[in-house]
């Protein structure tokens, strides 16, 4: 499919998706956040290539989500870390895991649920709220459509 | 990039990355919530040549994320229509629209902003709560990577 300019774009989900709108992208953030720092693991975790990671690595590190650091145990070894930017896809991810968890499993599937360091219970269903505190239903927000 | 079979993951990220994985999708259900239901008007929309959005559509139908009707109008067209599946999804755009606005945005560039339609204000930055209620930071959640 073309692809329009997105990082053009006045939308702002148009934007994000410009940045990280491919399925790796949230893959890699996601391990990040579960403590993942070093290429190999990164490999490993998702199945790829050297070469296609380190193009895909160096993408969210000239996007400002990645920086590269020198490893934290005194080693020759590098290792990524989120930058606050990165880290703030934290609610995205979440999202993502609890549509997942309501409409992507069949009965019975296992499921590898985000849950609260503290109670291990799953994280309570994301409400979108006006900015006076209203719960909204999706028919509450005036969505706008590229033709917008 | 080599891509795993997302689709027998056990996390609940990838799953949903599986099916709604790449920018063209989550684009397409943005304009379905702000009102497109034709052809080529989603077309228009993304830029998107009519084969190569017409094998996107029937990818988001056969997800069952849209369904197709006949048209409201009673013209012969036939009408893509969001599923609650695929209103489910109103988190993930919201979120992607929170951070894109935070992060994606140099002052100045022009934003066509999310607004409950009520106040047309913006919506209130989405907060990660425990299931009893606790605001969450990002590391107060314990998240998985690929490798867990």
């Amino acid at each position: 499919m073309r692809r329009k300019s997105l990082s053009e774009e006045k939308c702002p989900v148009a934007r994000s998706l410009d940045i990280i709108g491919d399925w790796w992208a949230l893959l890699i953030v996601r391990d990040a956040l579960a403590g993942v720092t070093r290429f190999n693991d990164f490999g490993r975790s998702l199945g790829a290539a050297k070469n296609s990671l380190s193009t895909r690595l160096k993408t969210l590190v000239d996007q400002g989500i990645f920086e590269i650091r020198p490893a934290s145990d005194g080693s020759a070894y590098q290792e990524y870390a989120l930058t606050l930017k990165g880290r703030a896809l934290a609610p995205v991810l979440i999202s993502l895991a609890q549509w997942g968890t309501a409409h992507a499993f069949k009965p019975g599937d296992p499921i590898s649920p985000f849950v609260d360091k503290k109670k291990k219970r799953l994280l309570k269903k994301i409400e979108l709220k006006s900015s006076d505190g209203r719960v909204l239903r999706t028919s509450d927000i005036q969505w706008l459509s590229g033709l917008d």
